[in-house]
């Protein structure tokens, strides 16, 4: 199967996934479940407008919530670039590729660039933001999941290659992928941070937000937030899990926040800096990819995500027949 | 709601759950999981039979299989009483309700009796084992899920409430029930060795065991043992969990033996020995009493369950209805 | 080496380990360290009193604090029998062996009887408390080390032997024990509950109270104690561990409380009903007993312990000699 | 205080630490002990020499033992280089620098470099090995420590501030330093791969290895490589801990391997990629710097450490006067 051969010198340098844009109907609600449940730390609260960081975290934040009416939306895809001068560089390049990039002023941030990528993700890059103490080792502070920083999000689009070939292009390095046997790709795990993901890609009606994940520190936290939530009345926002992935050997749980946006707990990351490493291919059939032990997720978890604010979504095609909890459930009375 | 008075000072002591004999149809695939994903450990083979204890236990045995043919069965409840004198007394009473008791011999146990109780449980009870040394600390030897010892059993009974009186009138403890609206009992938790439960009854089609309980160290014992599960081809053999009990508060997974009995691993009980504390009724209806947080269990964890070799099955009236994963999907699915 | 005889069927049921009562200097600074650090559950506040319950425990109290001023003392070890009428029978034996009995009333507590052991520990005997909601499922309000339920008391006593005769001739078991080559003992573990200890005396200066245990979920709290000690300024409370004991297999953590007073975390105790299990002995010279990795305790870990209220205190003959930390790292730089 | 300003482009491209090489006296002492205490997975043996890897490496090896007779020794510090043309270029980079560069075959790794730095520290360079898979999700084979990567090693000289400057200047990065009051660096932790530390220099007696730190997924398998260590007889090798650091806000703990080698293995790293974040201070005389909870290291994990093969060590100036638990003790005796 032909994948792009990785950038290992880009010309501009982004460092790593930043933060996630979100909407939010009522900033009471998001408090309690981001604060109680998921262990967030507000960084500042102004003009309608959380900022949210985890408690490893110095930057500003890696959680926007804004307070809006309407369908819950996902504003904008944050990115990390190394330097101002960084910025600069990628301003040009994009403008080459037609991504439309525009300088904008965020507040709390350095100088930003908005650009939507090829598959219409609304994305922003900065390279500062200001920075606040590290809450890592104020223990008696921490609650819930614990969250200890953003790690990833994921997006579903209708051209996975497309995607795949964008952020190769920057510099992003292929860690695993999952393939049809006729090789269509559908999913993409890139990274620029030294593990496994930064920005995934699955095929899917898009493009929209599947889920933001976050890094716990233990499997412990993962068990810890699903138990506040229970007992704080959020047990059905436990959407999937826990369970263990397989691509990516993390383990997992799904939540889903009060406006829907989906969060994903997990541990476990392994490094991923070598170049020896081939990217890993998972096969689309095999259970194990999506489950390795336990049950599959149901259909809502495969089909449901958060649109980008004013961003059309395109049919994905084929449509994909992922291995559904329901389906599962089906197949398995029907064996009987 | 009438429950039975405490009988708090009874003719005979019984102490605790004390094994369960099984069947099985492949001794080799039994070995595989037990000592691999359960983390039991191998007191002795012989005869087409296993003996397993837990590795804190010292006793000889907690889990008996036999090599065996046709359906899978279970043989035998196990409950320990304090001393051999108990046994004398227990026969008698049991000889008065017509519980045909029987001295028999048993390999590694002390004078035995067999007793089927009421509801037509086959039990034994016995007050000696041989011992062998506690693999607590042997901690190199250690695997999967860590099983640490025996806790419970539930059985599944179309008449609870006659089970409870016959095992309340024994010094039998109810710590927790389940009921409707109108008192029908659903559920007993009944102990004696000072903590939630030693045997369980739930009203479905019965006499069956539903499962056997181990208690495990801590949750991630449970989790190590679903990864196990799934790193040695038995990720399908996790039917439910890793999940938090309403009832009894331990966090629990439930795995599916290679001959289809249901193996529960769980932690976290609470102790329950001091007299003022009513039990806890919990609401038949309450979503929270069988999944605080997640998703219910599916419909053949509620509906499948291993026969008592030789005993007639009676189904339950009125049938149960439990919120299976498949009516929550489908009722889901509905709402939208 | 001659044991005492279990008395399996004794006069009167003491059923655990119930509460230990100390005296404090500044309730504020025992509520921050108690319920930030140690975890737990305050159940009242009243007349200069501060009641505590662990996290799983529906009982009153199993720790009470007094405002008062000096040294810091410990007033009365609590221990439960199962019914009044326990405590009826109890009385009258108590006296015959002289022991002082005398009712008593206690705040929170039902009738209670007051008793003098041989060793001169002052006891508290009760049957019943008011209850309160277990705390064990609100998993938002957890704290530090989770603190779940109080296991045992550790005292300091001259005369080893006469404590290990009083409390067996109550039907206290004996499940682990420590002794020199020529048999004299010098540590002996006494259980009602059913696991390894309720009350534990070691021989030394006395009768004094060396420490005060509770039990916790996971060996992650007592981490968790540790780091929230350190994050809130006390990180010179832990003044010991955490490590894994010999005799009772469990791993732990001592710290000492504001005025003094040394708590122990543990947790992973293991299941001691059965009578065919010898009472374990350990050697006093192997060093597994006291540390089986790591160092040993420090001097003051063995040597300070809290005096009961008001009763004198005996020099142990032949002094303890202890494997301490300063003599273990003495003995290592002359070795090189 | 002056501090180096970081070069966030550096001519060459150092991606992280990479494998030590060492003597070892007893190759099967050696294998009990990294195979069942510290959980490594061997890759080959060959030629009287064991390659190591972690649970998640790919890569073929990151500890090298070297069977051979005579002080235990450390021979070479590997580092990875991203792709064979960086050490092309580092070639002359170190040339000019006069640190003795020179071309080598080492098995099993690609083209290899080796450096001697300004402080004396023998070095390796590679960017290749041969790969193996990744052992993280085969759970079934995973004992003791469960050690997941190398993540750093530490390094005590006498001139700190020259190691400081030659590895900033090959674009490592300051995450957190150690300084007296009249700024006089004690300790530097210097990283490449995005989290705090990839190599650190301690002020003392040397050049000499004072220990190699692995990555462990979570705190509890630091305690199971502990009780594993007590378990298997090792239990006098845990010199140190399990506690928390103040920098680097991880939890450790500290063996000394069946040569005297100090292999550390800890969890919980935060990730250090952004370049607004300052070099965190810590005051040499803090004692939260060295333990925030507990007691401190003993003398001999301050003092001892591992002697650079043919590598003259020279005295530190001023002596190092750390707190040690020695003097720890001592002191507070005294204040007693």
């Amino acid at each position: 199967m032909q994948l792009p051969t990785p950038v290992l010198r880009p010309p501009f340098n982004i460092t790593r996934a930043s933060h996630v844009v979100l909407t939010a109907a009522d900033l009471t609600a998001s408090r309690r479940f981001y604060e109680q449940v998921i262990g967030l730390v507000l960084t500042a609260e102004a003009d309608g407008t959380l900022y949210y960081r985890g408690i490893e975290e110095a930057c500003h934040h890696s959680l926007v919530l804004h307070q809006a009416g309407g369908a819950p939306a996902c504003r904008r895809i944050g990115l990390r670039m190394l330097g101002d001068e960084d910025l600069e560089v990628a301003f040009a390049s994009f403008r080459q590729q037609g991504c439309a990039p525009a300088w904008v002023e965020v507040p709390f941030q350095g100088r930003t660039l908005h650009v939507t990528d090829p598959v219409g993700t609304p994305l922003e890059f900065c390279a500062r933001m200001p920075v606040a103490p590290r809450q890592i080792t104020n223990f008696a502070s921490h609650r819930g999941g614990c969250a200890q920083r953003i790690d990833h999000c994921q997006i579903l689009v209708p051209q996975v290659p497309r995607a795949l070939d964008f952020y190769s292009a920057m510099g992003f390095r292929l860690s695993e992928y999952i393939a049809t046997d006729d090789d269509q790709l559908r999913g993409v795990f890139l990274q620029r941070k030294g593990n496994p993901h930064d920005i995934v890609f699955f095929h899917g009606a898009g493009p929209r937000l599947h889920h933001t994940a976050f890094f716990t520190p233990e499997a412990q936290h993962l068990l810890k937030a699903c138990d506040v939530a229970g007992s704080l009345g959020y047990g059905r926002t436990v959407e999937r899990g826990p369970g263990r992935h397989g691509p990516g050997h993390a383990m997992f749980v799904y939540f889903r926040d009060p406006d829907g946006h989906r969060i994903e707990l997990f541990n476990t990351h392994y490094q991923a800096i070598d170049i020896e490493n081939e990217p890993v291919r998972w096969d689309v059939k095999d259970p194990n990819v999506s489950f390795p032990w336990g049950l599959p997720a149901q259909r809502r978890w495969f089909e449901e995500a958060t649109a980008f604010e004013g961003v059309a979504i395109k049919e994905a095609e084929p449509k994909p027949k992922p291995m559904t909890l329901e389906r599962f459930l089906a197949d398995q009375a029907e064996r009987k």
